[in-house]
């Protein structure tokens, strides 16, 4: 089985540097790529995305793997051999046609999408959304014909994960979320509590979002840090890991630095022995949110944290405020209609609508054309306002628009799990609070590495969270967690 | 052969987004990777090459060729295959052993001379330069067995030139130049012009050169400018131009952009009717370097650009001179060590030194044990000095380690060149003086476009040339253009 296993080895190896040019060519197209570079752009894409696919769907590849997956192995190897073969079944199941079919659709869609943004108008995305869905129930089904097609798309992001676990963990999660800002909206302080609004120039705001990073224990030998419309994180090599913000208010740019940062760290710390597999990767697209919403509110936003940090900040950029006010408001809490400024106690209820509408969309249960109506019904019954428009309600997301249902989730069970880690942590380590008081991230971020970012691959998200935490998802420790800060913030 | 040219044209296609993609992991190794990527990216680069030389040497690709090259062609496909045909039929007359031990021992020697840099000594470089030199010979063979060594590796440069007019022409201009170089270190002036120096913050050396590379007409849209520790030009996709600077002295940072920015304009000039083929492509090394002397001699060394350009400078960065004492200043001429920081006067000089000795390194009239003392003695010569150690000599040009013979000459040839279209210019557009003056460059780089750029490869740079200019490669000229300016700043 020597020779076979080397060829699976090179295989991986070989995937992964085409991965990572891969990653190259999305993140200068984010970042430096003159506007019109994209035509050829999508051509050099296209070429690397296809030489990945030839090496996925290899013939000799598939029948080492099926010999391995019988053989005697050690423990490393049976893991990799395991997780691959899963992979490329998989793979494997979903015909060719299907995989033009919905790379085509997607294209368009994305287009339309855009188109429908600068009119305001889901109509002009709706027929080209109809066409993906059918298309990923198709795909739902070739990758897991057990399940059925919106757990097998949530099973691509989450694996083990079933809906009939999440729908009963949001409606707990729904109820306790609305009755909290309900509280939040009831009390003296809410509108007392103004927005903040700093307002600096860029080279202040990158040098803030630095400091920040690098307190986090980020090299600049290791990541990169650049500017891009939206925020992200991208690997395209072990060492060779790129992190973005924006520049609009300083205190967004920094918690979306210290966000990415948190993605970047689990990036860094994959386990080194199984470089170039495909256990070393990020157990679930959950887990990964975990590590940067763990860092951006738990630590980030906490008042903890601003006891060591305002004096720095104030150091960057005037502040106006006493440390307390500033504290109040960047926690202010306000039903708003975009996702992605959302604060933490309104986040999770903007997933909450989306995975409903996704999950029905997908089951069949609610059609393309009823979906705007039902995406402002609950709106109205979650945050008590309805959009005024498609772009603040149902478009604002480009998600579906590239077939990522079975995504959103993961926001949100990553926040439960980032609750669950500091509720852990906070036990585990005596000083904890002294500590981010101190700004000192060392035990922290060792114990990120130890229990969580170590294990890659290997095991479930879950389990992963199960022996780190001693228990699984667990939206109660979130919700105790939201009400005990909240409380004091709002005087509850 | 509709079929054929089918096949061939697709193979350039698809050649060209894979160079763009080689083009890209470069400048991202330049500009943005952090320090540990690099072994990554070694192997990421190495991925892509393989890709390239397999296209290049696909048989099928080949047999096309053939039979394409005795049929009857459409004039521009006739161009197309022709140089295809001579480009590939070259590489397949190199047998892939010898690619690989050139490949191995550049990797090697490149190391090498980074490593006797360190230690400032020409010994530890030279057992590997000696490999290099034996396999350069023998590849020279390959690529053109009719040529002696040397001229077959200068013609992969400068394509149709002759080391037999280079050393006669390099004798003629080094005679001009030194006897320059000795009337203006007789005058008056010499000693009483300083070397300029300004000093500036980075941000501010940057909004400098953004100014510099928008008035030569190059848009945000098309070219993307960054710092890299060395400054260059690379073409990621007919509308993705990249270019750097640095950003140590101002004066240099600028002229350093206007260099890069005419190698782009070049770049963006191309025949679009020839976009993804051999002909999308400048003609030679030299006339590429013409195109960057061009802008930053001619133009934005020239005093009528300073007549204009001084106030804006003033604008960005406080001169504490009058316009005619800071264009001295910038012009000033003084024997130096570092071909690259030389000015106009004593560029071509070092230059000259670099091509006796590399040319006879090549024949074997001269040992790589002699080549040190053989610099130190021209060096002499020329400059009436004689460099302290070997960083300020021998060592201290990358070019010969990765096995780049025969490129040296095109960077004086471009400098007459250059001069060349200047004449020319002056002559044909009469307000030519008027435009420098008023920073209006329209009719320039229209000229440029319409008698350079625009050609591509579908003719000799000689050739080219002498269409623009109404004659071949002549030194007078420059010599003359020379004279003129230096006899005016020195009152020689």
């Amino acid at each position: 089985m020597k020779k076979e296993m080397k060829y699976v080895l090179q295989a991986q190896e070989e995937m992964s540097y085409l991965s990572g040019i891969a990653a190259l060519l999305d993140w200068d197209e984010k970042t430096f790529m003159p506007e019109l570079g994209i035509t050829a752009r999508g051509e050099q894409t296209r070429i690397i995305n296809a030489l990945i696919h030839s090496k996925i769907t290899d013939k000799r590849l598939y029948s080492c793997l099926s010999m391995l997956k019988k053989a005697a192995l050690k423990h490393h190897e049976r893991l990799i051999i395991d997780e691959l073969y899963k992979q490329i079944t998989k793979v494997r199941r979903v015909p060719s046609k299907l995989v033009d079919e919905l790379s085509r659709e997607t294209v368009k869609a994305s287009s339309l999408w855009q188109k429908a943004r600068k009119i305001n108008d889901f109509n002009t995305f709706k027929p080209s959304l109809k066409k993906v869905i059918a298309l990923k129930k198709k795909q739902a089904k070739y990758l897991n014909p057990k399940l059925n097609p919106y757990d097998s798309l949530l099973n691509e992001h989450e694996e083990g994960l079933r809906s009939s676990v999440v729908t009963s963990l949001f409606e707990y999660l729904k109820e306790e979320l609305v009755s909290l800002l309900n509280d939040i909206k009831a009390s003296k302080k809410f509108g007392q509590i103004k927005p903040l609004k700093l307002g600096a120039q860029e080279r202040e705001q990158k040098l803030l979002c630095d400091d920040i990073i690098n307190r986090m224990g980020l090299s600049c030998e290791r990541v990169a840090f650049n500017k891009s419309a939206h925020p992200f994180t991208i690997r395209i090599a072990p060492d060779d890991i790129r992190i973005t913000t924006r520049f609009l208010e300083p205190m967004e740019a920094f918690l979306a630095s210290a966000h990415e940062a948190g993605h970047a760290l689990y990036e860094s710390n994959l386990p080194r022995t199984y470089k170039d597999t495909v256990i070393y990767d990020a157990a679930s697209f959950g887990l990964h949110e975990s590590q940067s919403r763990f860092w951006e509110n738990m630590i980030c936003k906490s008042k903890a944290f601003w006891q060591g940090y305002f004096k720095i900040l104030n150091k960057h950029i005037q502040v106006p405020l006493s440390g307390s006010e500033f504290y109040s408001r960047l926690n202010i809490v306000q039903p708003s209609y975009i996702r992605v400024s959302a604060d933490e106690v309104t986040y999770p209820l903007h997933i909450i609508l989306r995975y409903e509408i996704e999950r029905d969309l997908i089951s069949g249960k609610l059609k393309v054309d009823q979906a705007k109506g039902a995406w402002n019904k609950k709106f109205k019954e979650m945050f008590g306002i309805t959009p005024k428009s498609d772009n603040e309600g149902i478009l604002q997301d480009v998600h579906w628009s590239f077939g990522a249902f079975g995504y959103f989730p993961t926001y949100a069970i990553g926040t439960i799990y980032a609750s669950q880690i500091h509720q852990a942590m906070t036990k585990e380590l005596p000083n904890m609070q002294t500590h981010v008081q101190e700004l000192s991230f060392k035990e922290i971020t060792h114990w990120l590495k130890k229990k969580i970012h170590s294990k890659g691959k290997a095991r479930l998200a879950e389990d992963i969270i199960k022996s780190a935490c001693g228990e699984g998802l667990n939206p109660q420790v979130f919700v105790k967690y939201l009400r005990s800060k909240y409380a004091h913030i709002y005087d509850l």
